[in-house]
């Protein structure tokens, strides 16, 4: 997302609070609650008062807390898809499977819980007779970090918002939650939160292990990471705001870790070959990834290089005849569509820069009109602007001379969240060469695919290196988001009615390391 | 260590760059090089042209090289103990100890690289049949960072310096290690610096694998962080040094990790129970813990908790007895003994504090005199200057009224490396009120031991909250320490041919998890 987006919404500070009818532009329904600093105070200290009765129930609670938390989110049925398709413009099929995919998240964490290999149990066994000295007996586990701070994002108003991995992968840690609620989609939050608050009371959990703070302002979020019991904070959005969350958890007088999802404009790479098989049906299939969901997806193809030749005009010719027809689709906010547009102008307008197709105009207040330009290697290479995102069906062909130029615009590249391949078997060798580098700038590889769908999966990595992120060292999506919210714990020669459970001798049914090696 | 130390070390950068003889404060030896901007350019372009070889050799011969490095180290022989003996002032049993810690850490990671359990391999197989859309085939490995600079310690000049664990866990992971040379220790350094280099070499790897830098300066460290090449940054040293990188690391283009490890009084808390039956037997135990080494570790007990009672009386009167006894020890440098002096002022001024007993006066320049002192929990907790590290041979018994106040002090302390507790049978009840409290203050909880050991082992966790290191999700002893240099990547639908080898369907002898399980 972009800067404006946030700057837009933060605008709107001195006004009702009320929620916007993406289509119309228009208020609806009854006005939110503008939470303010005694909110914060309340929600966290809710939350500290809730960390060590919640870390402390057993892992079954935990995962069927879970569970529950997505029964309650199906169970609030039409009018949560109502809402949220009001607030963001998007389809009803799209948000039904998104409303899968929140559920499905919370279920995988269940089982994530279950199984325990999360907490990286280790017992180093004492060593009496070691000599010259005898070796103590050593424990360790993960243990959750404290309350998390969790603020959603527009563009995914169930699945990274409220109930979303962020949250459903720090309850799954121990960690209490206090949500800061979009304010693009307050309804479906407030609906949402309501959900988890049911599903808290029904699991006779103390209160504080889940808080929703609602309000128009950044301020308001900045409140929150201040708060001194906040030990973690996850972040979908822009860059801007990601980065301003991150400078405040770094002034603490206790820093704290930001896992903030940015930017990325997920470089996808049009090998010669498959080229030269196919340049037509890949443009048209791009046209079509471009513009799903009015490409507000952080992983939606935003940057495409290729070498000069036959094939890539067979590409660009077959997306400049696809993308006329692709209809203008509501986008999230109104901000959102501004900073859309001013993108897509200024790159229209660039004096290095041609526009090869755009999408239909729009008629409703807010609708993106999909684009698609070209430059050239020197040019990208020469100006840094060419390689910021802009939010939307927007992206932008870098025609190269030669493989190394290739190579060279993407060793320039910023970090990124994906990095595509489409190729052809001819395509191995130079495909090879390549990957070195694409290890090093994007969080996933991926091959003869578009990058716009994020499985939620053990193996997934939705991440990457800066600025596609603040920690490319982790992951928002699949299991292993988990790890975000832990640290590990020693243990020395307590005895087994002070060391924890999972790591007494008899525990059973977790897994464990003993001396390094599963037992 | 203290900020005054590191300043003091800063000073010299005017002067001649010669090796001290802790002993008598002289320099000796020839002069080592003052690196500049022109050799941090070069170490950090040769790591960077390293990296893509070094990381994709195979684990075999990256564990034999990391054996390699022991056997050269060792093949050093008599002037390596010489060397660090005089530029420490440590013990040659102590020296000859750290020198097998040194190479035992390096094995201990050449087992770890052997196994490959830290590539966390993951494999979610396609689904090319599943409703409503086919599930891709995804693969995850962790793979390095990038070059690491390392700053050791000057406490440990071989176990926590240019060969130790941050080093050894760095090129583990398959990263390049620039180290930027402790200037209390050049010549021990250079030694060892010139074992890494034989092993390079004898293991046909691009030298840019190692690199060396030597100066007093804290600028040459300082360029080091800023070079856009360097991935992540280990540091064990003062507080003020730790913060100083931290800062310059969030300050670049593209920010970094930085694992400091820097400062930590390691509470020891005397259970009512275990007073009462061996209070003066662990006032003796405790000034032998205290006094060790000259109180030169980062895990020296700084800071002691007691309900007042009888027992306590006993462990006062035993310590009092004891602490005259123990012999002035040469401390690391001039520098660390003054701001050891400086902060034994303070707390001997300091109208709360009373002091207990004192060590023997020292007859070298820098020979540090061991002070106990005591002051309540009201006054403690009153001023914040009470609980700030005094490196070296220093410790404050805090006296509290209740088990509630000692708990109070407890959870107003800052994040350390370990928390102790001395108890007997009796204790465990309070014990376990006080573990919640110590698992979110420490990275490691002892029982009836002191914390000044920190074995080498897979369950060892040396780290902990802010500020006793600046990211407390990470230990840099033990075999885990592999994991703070390793990001996760993700491949989707990548051919045999393009994926890791060790990715491949028929890839053999490395722990993976397929679909979440162990397979």
């Amino acid at each position: 997302m972009t800067d404006t987006a946030a700057a837009t919404l933060d605008r709107s500070e001195a006004t009702a609070f009320r929620s916007i009818d993406s289509a119309t532009g228009q208020p609806v329904g009854e006005p939110f609650a503008v939470h303010g600093p005694a909110d914060v105070d309340a929600a966290c200290a809710a939350a500290e008062a809730a960390f060590d009765t919640y870390r402390a129930i057993d892992r079954e609670a935990r995962a069927a807390f879970l569970e529950k938390i997505g029964e309650e989110i199906m169970a609030i049925g039409e009018p949560l898809i109502e809402a949220a398709m009001r607030e963001s413009g998007l389809p009803r099929a799209r948000l039904e499977g998104e409303r899968g995919r929140t559920v499905g998240q919370l279920k995988l964490f269940a089982g994530v819980v279950r199984r325990g290999a999360y907490l990286g149990l280790r017992i180093d066994p004492a060593m009496p007779d070691r000599q010259p000295l005898p070796r103590p007996d050593l424990r360790l586990r993960m243990i959750p970090l404290g309350p998390v701070a969790v603020f959603g994002a527009s563009n995914f108003p169930l699945a990274f918002s409220t109930a979303g991995g962020d949250t459903a992968s720090a309850l799954a840690a121990g960690c209490p939650v206090v949500v800061k609620g979009h304010p693009a989609h307050p309804q479906t939050g407030e609906l949402v939160a309501g959900a988890i608050r049911r599903a808290v009371a029904a699991s006779g959990l103390p209160e504080g292990v889940f808080g929703h703070l609602t309000g128009p302002s950044n301020e308001l979020g900045a409140a929150l990471v201040r708060d001194p019991r906040i030990q973690a904070v996850g972040f979908t959005g822009s860059r801007g705001g990601g980065l301003a969350l991150v400078q405040i958890a770094q002034g603490r007088k206790v820093p704290i870790p930001v896992y903030a999802e940015m930017s990325s404009i997920n470089p996808v790479v049009l090998m010669p070959e498959a080229l030269k098989a196919r340049g037509a049906a890949l443009g048209t299939a791009f046209v079509a990834s471009l513009t799903m969901g009015a490409g507000q997806f952080c992983t939606n193809p935003g940057l495409l290089l290729a070498i000069e030749g036959e094939g890539l005009d067979a590409f660009v010719n077959a997306a400049r005849e696809a993308l006329p027809g692709a209809a203008a689709q509501t986008m999230l906010t109104k901000g959102i569509h501004q900073a859309y547009d001013q993108g897509v102008e200024a790159l229209a307008g660039h004096n290095h820069v041609e526009t090869i197709a755009r999408g239909q105009v729009g008629e409703g207040v807010a609708q993106g009109q999909a684009a698609f330009f070209a430059t050239t290697a020197a040019e990208f290479l020469a100006d840094d602007t060419l390689g910021h995102e802009v939010f939307g069906a927007s992206s932008l062909l870098v025609r190269c001379q030669s493989a190394e130029e290739l190579a060279q615009v993407l060793s320039a590249a910023e970090g990124q969240l994906t990095a595509t391949i489409q190729m052809d078997e001819g395509d191995t060798d130079l495909a090879a060469r390549l990957i070195p580098i694409l290890e090093r700038k994007a969080g996933r590889i991926l091959a003869n695919g578009w990058p716009t769908g994020v499985e939620v999966a053990h193996a997934m990595v939705h991440g990457g290196p800066f600025p596609a992120t603040s920690d490319g060292r982790t992951t928002s999506v699949g299991s292993m988001a988990i790890d975000r919210f832990l640290r590990p714990v020693s243990y020395q020669n307590l005895s087994a009615a002070l060391l924890p459970a999972e790591l007494r001798d008899d525990a059973q049914g977790t897994p464990r390391l003993i001396d390094g090696q599963p037992a």
